[in-house]
């Protein structure tokens, strides 16, 4: 069966033993209200629940005669959302998606609800940038790694202009494509430079697992090795002031714990709901005594973001105290929302207006 | 409970609500003697089977007390399978790994047995080139549309070097990312080349299903938009004798579409079990008159490749008489398999180390 697939799914026509498959359903299908279809084929199946972040609750969809479930829901606030189906007892991905949120332990779709106001992660008419999938050489980990590359719009790798460099960090489980793939990095910073609000800028995506070795050598691969292959292979700027860390959740943490113990290295620390229950942390910071004024004078812009919603909500809060009590200007950003990427997006958004001025 | 998948799947400590949430399971575990074990965790479901293309038949996975699920298969002859669960009535990626088969249709997981020896398409510590991920606008179509990019190592997009360009297009229902997280293109590519077996090019991967439209708007798209964009970004060489295009599937039948139409652009077409059951195909071909001894001369090498278990199989050594009694040298490569991304990965690297010499 598995050798017709790519026909009968794209020609929709009958061939041979698959004669009896149907039409694939169109699912997602985004209405110009900014209503939803959702759409998944399964005769078999007792119950169909679309489980989405747009949602409050999951929701039953209903079956046809043919054995087609559908749901249609909405109008839902335009924005990019996670979502699945469980079918019986069975969480799957959309199958007729292309879209997937890309993570290692669990498989769900996307769904791009455009509205009719370009967003700021919209696909707009302006220049892009590209997104390089590169190997390097990680001597603190002993293995050839994973990262993406963002290259702004002109960038010429043998010209004269050279570019500060945004490491941008996932969150724990995702990949070093869900910056890409769920948070659309790469389109929002060619909208914000299109429209000036940004600097021109590189944006380096590694993979932030390191497994199962514990957390503080993925600080050290990014900061021995990372830095060093992209100095190597990118035309950028090479001081503190040209070089800012962020990340989401787990990667949140990261970013804590590598940029303020490298000052000298980073201007810019930008923290998103970060997840800080971790060895590293406390022992970079349960004791920490630094020189409030050395760091202050040192960092640019020190930010730590999160929803009020999100589950870490009183988590952050602590921490945003605990920083503060040490001496170190924080700029933070309470938000409603939750631990989501939907709210990560706006998150970029906002540092990436903030930095390399 | 999504919210917390993030926290739960990385750290494997209980938090909260998700206290109850067991260690993700290991799979695939790719053993040393090239046996791999699958692990699903479903106490609630009644049957869950493993359906690979490493297998002849499907086959039924065990399940313990915890409700994990597992089997164990092989040795498996080392190489890149696609594979899935069905869960009851359900199939489903493999949650646990991060590896999926891109494609617009279903949802599949692959597994890498690495084997011993380094295979064709290994992740070899050789210099590695990078892959651009793009838009280009497409006038033909009227939209921005995304192509993925290789370009080799040491490519320097201001050097006075200008190279090869190989437009590589995926199957019916794949997407531009096939050819490299299926097919790892750029892998196969960076070896031959560190082997001195394949001389530095740049490979295009173009996003070839344009839906709602028919086929043919997609050979214009190639021929006039994207050849256009790649000249405009890439230091290339122009004539077609420096051009290439090859594809799989539906993909091999818009290859003999696009090349065999457009001679004075490609020396080289390069066709993988190519689908011709379309009304472009019949319209090229059905009455064509070509002079043949024109197209020899302009083409350096026109190939045919297929299994002979390949469901195509027989439509394919039909075109291949159908090209001969047109009097065209075709050159032909009847290889044992089926319709899989296996074969497609050795067409590859044959068709690398016979172009732009």
């Amino acid at each position: 069966m598995k050798k017709y697939l790519y026909i009968i799914a794209f020609f929709l026509i009958p061939i041979a033993a698959a004669a009896q498959r149907p039409v694939p359903p169109h699912s997602p299908e985004v209405h110009a209200d900014d209503r939803v279809t959702f759409r998944y084929f399964h005769p078999d199946a007792k119950r169909v629940i679309l489980d989405g972040e747009f949602l409050s609750s999951s929701q039953l969809m209903a079956k046809d005669a043919t054995g087609l479930w559908s749901i249609t829901v909405g109008p839902v606030k335009p924005d990019i959302y996670p979502y699945s189906f469980l079918v019986d007892s069975v969480q799957v991905a959309d199958p007729n998606n292309t879209y997937l949120f890309a993570n290692e332990r669990f498989k769900r779709s996307i769904v791009d609800i455009p509205g009719s106001v370009p967003l700021v992660h919209s696909l707009r008419d302006v220049p892009h940038g590209k997104i390089d999938y590169r190997y390097y050489k990680s001597a603190t980990l002993d293995t050839l790694r994973r990262a993406l590359v963002y290259t702004p719009p002109g960038y010429d790798a043998s010209g004269k202009t050279a570019y500060p460099v945004l490491y941008l960090i996932h969150g724990g489980s995702d990949t070093e494509e869900t910056w890409t793939k769920v948070g659309r990095a790469h389109l929002i910073a060619d909208n914000l430079i299109a429209d000036g609000k940004a600097v021109p800028m590189i944006i380096v995506m590694p993979y932030g697992n390191v497994r199962p070795d514990p957390m503080p050598s993925f600080a050290q691969d990014v900061v021995n090795d990372l830095i060093a292959f992209v100095e190597d292979h990118y035309r950028v700027l090479k001081d503190s002031k040209n070089r800012a860390v962020a990340g989401f959740s787990v990667g949140g943490g990261q970013t804590l714990n590598i940029g303020l113990t490298h000052t000298d290295k980073f201007a810019y620390v930008c923290s998103y709901a970060p997840y800080t229950a971790t060895e590293e942390f406390r022992k970079n910071f349960s004791s920490w005594s630094p020189d409030g004024n050395q760091i202050n004078n040192r960092l640019k812009l020190f930010t730590i973001s999160v929803g009020t919603e999100d589950f870490l909500y009183e988590s952050v809060k602590q921490n945003i105290s605990m920083f503060k009590e040490k001496g170190l200007h924080v700029k933070t950003y309470i938000v409603p929302g939750g631990h989501t990427w939907m709210n990560c997006r706006l998150f970029l958004a906002t540092t990436l207006q903030e930095i390399f001025h």
